[in-house]
């Protein structure tokens, strides 16, 4: 176990992000309960997110802001933060806006359930990544 | 975006570990629907996770594989395991044993709710941490 995320800090100060700066994020469906998504912010992000109220990721892959949405529509308007004991994971509750978190139009970005010696799509594409990405 | 997780592999070669060889997992309570814990995982312990179908993580900062609830109680009988879209990330549904998943005696880690600037603990203590490790 690491050490306990301190209170008496201000929130951003109480986490601990890792040696490149980013800490993982979980979003999690307000109201279906899902697990839709993760990834990562970093303190610039995460302040954005709680600013706008619109959860903003910082991805490691590309390097630059990610503004959860920008490009699909698919904003997510989060309810709820929070940390987790040590402080070193966030927990977003989140309006998924039309429903859809992934890129491939499903509900959830988890959608592969392991069967036997298999990932298995378990869940429905509700939108064709082309309408989504298409502008 | 990453590339996509590819299903023609088997599940563990499906799988994209880090340089160090985890890879994040998230539990979460079959039953309450709650986000309860955040882990790593190396290619052995989700081995060892399949095999058993008890949660079995590695610890990045003991160096050394931690099968939760060896010293708690608190195992994790998993239900089902999903991985995300982009095989990245691992997603495990569990009966949580003892309704604990945290060593601070909470139902899960992420018991802290930002309010304004702080962190406030947000869910009550289900039993003393002394009586959970006091063995």
């Amino acid at each position: 176990m690491s050490h306990d995320l301190d209170p008496s800090l201000s929130w951003l100060d109480a986490l601990k992000f890792g040696a490149d700066g980013t800490i993982p994020v979980i979003a999690q469906d307000a109201a279906s309960g899902r697990v839709i998504m993760f990834a990562y912010a970093n303190r610039e992000t995460l302040a954005e997110t709680a600013r706008t109220g619109r959860a903003t990721y910082w991805s490691r892959s590309r390097n630059k802001v990610w503004r959860k949405g920008e490009e699909s529509g698919h904003f997510q308007h989060v309810k709820e933060m929070r940390a987790d004991c040590d402080g070193d994971v966030v927990l977003l509750s989140v309006e998924q806006e039309g429903g859809i978190a992934c890129h491939t139009g499903r509900e959830s970005c988890f959608f592969y359930r392991r069967e036997g010696d298999r990932w298995i799509p378990a869940d429905p594409v509700l939108k064709d990544p082309k309408e989504i990405y298409a502008k």
